[in-house]
């Protein structure tokens, strides 16, 4: 083996230790009960796929593709969303499954880091897809099913952003003249440069009114009373029937009693072409970046021919552990230590503490190097070692 | 996307459907807390590793590692096992931790395959590591961890195979004079392909004796009275250490309790190369093939710079839930539907619902095709529908 790779991992590839896997597995538990209790039913789909099945249609850039090949020469990727495998799944599996489909998944997602920093490349995310229901009860069923997911994992300060692609479609388009156009400004909110966005407004050969305009939409962000203003900015009728499911979605969300943790931003855009009517974002106090997102995409299903209107969410689970903090205390741990001469009666001690609840390491004294390093490891050690028939206790 | 790949999955890939995820769960869970008692830690590795870290320190064949090339040109592989990850992992972010080291996983694991057939290329693994002891002790630990956690998830029929590398491999080589020779034989051993073993001893120049010998090595396969044949059998030190190892461990078993399970097999031979003591196979009566293997690999180690002796097993979960078949009855669902003009109404009774503890759909009437098709599928439909106050219930 290779010096340079001895201890080395990929870039962006991590190990999980005992302390974290016990948080996460702690925040995975909470979350698909929630997910279970709304009739979600859970899934997984195989970590490699073929790349003209998934990962042509998935919202992840090219680039950031695990790529690898069969040995029939075919493309193969390492799978770098949910959505398109679920898709590909509602279409052969569960064909024969009448439409509404709930579908839970947690499943670790892989995206190539070209630099080493800070990214993960392998991460768990853990979501829903209500597939085949376009309704905003649908849009406020998975908005309503994050927050309280993220709720009974533990997370306390955080909001969650909606906003509306045929809204910022409806109004770029409208005061631009076409796609094209309206396509350049939209990636500087895709990137939220909004420094960017205002310097290429100055240049555009546009009145000043509408420079305005374009100028207010960056301000449509906050609660409710945005709406009133959204509706004077948007002045095509697209831009009017976003509005009025935004403000359906919001008295359906006030009744399931989540209000509080919602904020409108109008100018959100989480993806260039993927989704297709609400999305949205959630933000905790602890991170600076989004910990989960989700959309209506309803044009990706027609791609595995079993067309249908579709929402869903993700959650990162490192990222929500990172911002949660450790949940789990460390669990008390025996370690019965032995000498051979007495490993019966070692051996029946530890089966009787493990039988009441107990966790127990029963240690032959022979395959320690170093007793008192590994002694502090535990919260009590229990000896049975020598010729004596009665155990020492020793608490550390 | 090219039809040919719509709806297919690569070679080995399957989906999950949440009838088996539930029950992969169920087992899953079980078999994690039982390790947990015997103070495993439980953690995780990346699915993709440096071909020169871990595909070249694998037991895995090269041709069914999967492959792929970073950005930089290094060959990857995903993890076609846990041990030598593992043993990265013991020798970088734990080389702190004192031997002896207990960790646990739940892994899925790769092996390409290269024709149509039943093999699965992705299933998930359930083992525990033991390093850093070389004990007799922890040999028996690790085959009673086994057997332990194999009844904690339900399984019922099943005996644990256990042989010695070393009273193979000391046999064959005083008898054929050498390794080259041996290895021809123990390839045999390794296809289990007796057929063939025996017509391969009857080409050889030996004598009558030796012959005899090597056959009676065949049939050294049943109860604790085959360490008397063995005995006999085995001329050399080598061989008859590894019997002195064996018996004690079968009492070590007994005084766990396990004997029951456990039969002898001399000729069990599970690699190639990679074991270096104690080996050990699970087969249950509803599978032909093994559904979980283990050894001692006391040489691994130094290739990652911390020498130790070592020994874990894995447990393939898919073969146990197939073994052990459906384990999870179906949980009861309710659904509420309801029109729109009644959803606050529908939105608290489902609420209600839940927080009693009951799974519950909730459903908009406008977002459903089929209404029939649908409500096949709960056992109680719940409709909120129209201008009255009061939900009519329907059993199915």
């Amino acid at each position: 083996m290779s010096k340079l790779f001895m201890f080395e991992k990929p870039l962006g590839m991590r190990d999980t230790l005992p302390e974290l896997y016990e948080t996460k597995k702690q925040l995975r538990t909470e979350i698909v009960n929630e997910m279970k209790q709304w009739g979600y039913q859970m899934v997984e789909t195989p970590t490699v796929e073929y790349y003209d099945t998934i990962g042509a249609s998935s919202a992840i850039l090219d680039q950031q593709l695990f790529k690898l090949m069969d040995s029939q020469g075919y493309t193969l990727v390492l799978r770098p969303d949910m959505t398109a495998p679920i898709a590909r799944l509602v279409s052969s599996s569960l064909k024969t499954e009448a439409y509404p489909i709930r579908l839970g998944y947690h499943s670790n997602l892989f995206r190539a880091q070209q630099h080493e920093g800070g990214r993960p490349a392998e991460f768990e995310q853990i979501g829903v897809e209500l597939i085949g229901d376009g309704t905003v009860s649908a849009d406020a069923e998975t908005i309503a099913l994050m927050i309280e997911s993220l709720k009974r994992a533990g997370l306390e300060s955080f909001k969650l952003a909606i906003g509306h692609v045929g809204f910022v479609d409806a109004l770029l388009v409208d005061i631009v003249g076409n796609k094209e156009r309206a396509d350049l400004l939209r990636r500087f909110l895709y990137e939220k440069n909004y420094v960017g966005f205002r310097s290429h407004i100055k240049g555009l050969n546009l009145s000043s009114i509408d420079k305005k305009r374009l100028e207010g939409l960056l301000k449509l962000r906050g609660g409710q009373h945005l709406f009133n203003e959204a509706e004077k900015l948007a002045e095509s009728e697209q831009g009017q029937a976003a509005l009025r499911e935004l403000r359906e979605l919001w008295d359906v969300l006030e009744q399931y009693g989540l209000s509080q943790y919602i904020t409108i931003d109008l100018n959100l855009v989480l993806h260039m072409s993927y989704y297709t009517g609400t999305v949205f974002e959630v933000y905790s106090q602890e991170l600076g970046v989004p910990l989960g997102s989700g959309g209506r995409y309803d044009e990706l299903l027609q791609q595995f021919h079993r067309p249908a209107q579709a929402i869903g969410f993700g959650v990162r689970l490192d990222l929500l552990a990172e911002a949660i903090g450790q949940t789990v205390p460390p669990e008390r741990r025996q370690c019965v230590i032995f000498s051979r001469e007495r490993r019966n009666e070692a051996i029946e001690r530890a089966q009787k503490l493990r039988s009441e609840g107990e966790i127990v390491v029963l240690q032959d004294l022979a395959g320690v190097d170093n007793v008192d390093q590994m002694s502090d490891e535990y919260d009590e050690i229990i000896y049975v070692i020598g010729k004596s028939k009665r155990g020492d206790s020793a608490h550390e």
